[in-house]
């Protein structure tokens, strides 16, 4: 999407072999790109957040699979590869997906034809991506314009980043934004900031402001408020993974907003292009939730005098907890914004849109 | 409280007339008193937070207003103390209600007696809000005794700050905690930090700690994961203003946490002296809700290398809004836990109980 006047993806091949990707980490008070060498950048690139989001995930991994295979394409080094990428992030289905999608045309060739063919299904696997998040957009364009039509502007709210810079390009939950306010349509962006890592405050801002969409950052408790004076029009997230009855893990404080919108009876619903759906989990019971560091409560990353700082924001000495995803159980869920068109949340709502995947 | 061995209020008078409070502004960083010195300290002790909470906001304009007879005790000096004082914030109920007790006592005194009269009558309101936080406290204690009976322990999750550094001393959420604690229960607090100004993790975890209470802070976005997976045994919180039918005002947030203990079957209890209770207001829907400074959402305060510093943390350039409270429906609250115990979150089961001042 675009930066000024530029366009731009969250991940690219370079013309020596290696990856760029920009260091979300550094946004949004500092744009920095950084080159990934080899599958150990790229793990690193993962686990450290400089990419984030369910879908960009899944493409790093295939690029960082590739970058894996021109150092070592042997069938060990494939799979010594693929587990050291498994293990940087635990609840993004779409990390398993890009690897076993690589792995399965990868093993089925010798060795010598690896890196070519992994770099070349990267590409593929994020040039899909792109493909179905704008596929995602154009359908839920159509929710957004019915609303409009209805109100004569659509306030949207949106949790946690499912941006482009969650994916390769256009989004998840912003493709149908960034659609609708291309064509003229009043949209504006409630944007959570989206405690503890402030992916909302720091990249869904950042991206909605260089692509000129009016927007304005709450904290995440006052969605609910917003929600009771009519002030929300619809909600539109992501989702790290999705289970086949239709209950979807996203990030912590998803299900509050669910609980608003369905008490205030505003639409809740979720953007995922099909890699994020785990056909393997009967309900969202089992999706595991990753416990991250502490530190990423009690301190937050800002702009002060000086530069950008770490600075703690809770009682020095008290304990905290960082549980990273929630689930949503269907039952909140209006519908489920894929590729292929709105799904109802449920087992047979996905299955009537994806009769060839659904088991 | 305790603030190590000593036991602490947040508001005293001094020997010379002026009043000591805690400048909770610089909490947990910096623990510093201030000394108010006549009406216009006090005013700006409150619009500026220096205090905060309903009750301590109540017990700091009667002493405003003592300090302002002082400084004019005629009819007219009683009137625009008063109308200073009511000026500085809109939702806490308890402001306007001592702000009338005082006015309605010292009116009917010549002025000569004014300024003796209203220190020791901004003493008793103090004094009796106290008395009712701890009242609070043990009927409230009754109900974590009976949940710690069944489970052997009792998860408390509580938002914002209705600490004692929210009244005068105990707290309203806190009484019932800390007799539990200080009784020997196996009692430990769940503390949302509380965006924008994080009063959680800033006050309340400094508070709980200060008396030893277990606790962990996490962030707002996480309560409802928690109540999931059955992390919570009760959600305890205080309210700024109760209308007579039990909707509460209360800080921004507390209504989403109110859905979620409902959708999980935890016990929501909100607690809360009965100056907190306008009986003039037939719904929450009536209670003015304060929007405050955006800066509030845009940067934190918090401890960075070198001191405190205030940090952006959002994408600079991008808009932001503060509403600072929400209402949560009566429907959504278990109980009322009032100095005369818990009343029933409805017109009736509050009449019940105060017979004497409901219409």
């Amino acid at each position: 999407m675009r930066i000024g006047e530029t366009h731009w993806r969250t991940i690219w091949p370079e013309a020596d072999g290696s990856v760029g990707i920009i260091d979300q980490t550094k946004l949004p008070f500092a744009f920095e790109t950084v080159t990934l060498r080899g599958v150990a950048d790229a793990a690193r690139a993962i686990s450290e957040m400089l990419v984030r989001g369910a879908p960009l995930i899944g493409a790093t991994a295939a690029h960082g699979l590739a970058l894996g295979m021109r150092e070592d394409p042997s069938d060990r080094g494939l799979e010594e590869a693929a587990i050291r990428l498994m293990a940087t992030r635990p609840t993004a289905v779409n990390l398993r997906w890009a690897l076993e999608t690589m792995r399965a045309r990868l093993s089925a060739l010798p060795p010598a034809e690896r890196a070519e063919a992994a770099a070349a299904l990267a590409a593929e696997i994020a040039d899909e991506d792109a493909a179905q998040n704008r596929a995602i957009g154009t359908h839920g364009l159509e929710v957004l314009r019915a609303i409009a039509a209805e109100r004569g502007r659509v306030h949207v709210l949106t949790h946690c980043n499912a941006g482009w810079l969650a994916t390769v390009d256009w989004g998840t939950a912003t493709a149908p934004i960034y659609l609708a306010h291309d064509e003229g349509l009043d949209v504006h962006v409630w944007v959570d900031e989206t405690r503890p890592r402030n992916q909302g405050g720091h990249l869904t801002a950042w991206e909605l402001a260089n692509h000129g969409v009016p927007h304005t950052v709450i904290v995440d408790n006052a969605a609910g408020h917003l929600m009771q004076r009519g002030e929300v029009d619809i909600v539109l997230t992501g989702t790290d993974r999705t289970a086949a009855n239709g209950d979807v893990a996203n990030k912590i404080g998803t299900y509050l907003k669910a609980l608003a919108a369905r008490d205030t009876g505003v639409p809740f619903h979720v953007c995922l292009p099909s890699p994020t759906i785990d056909w393997s989990l009967a309900s969202g019971a089992d999706i595991p939730i990753e416990a991250r560091d502490p530190g990423e409560v009690t301190h937050v990353r800002g702009l002060a005098e000086g530069g950008v700082v770490r600075a703690q924001v809770t009682n020095p000495g008290s304990p905290a907890a960082n549980p990273a995803f929630d689930v949503t159980p269907a039952r909140l869920v209006t519908g489920l914004i894929t590729e292929r068109g709105i799904a109802e949340p449920s087992r047979q709502g996905l299955a009537t849109l994806f009769p060839d995947r659904a088991a």
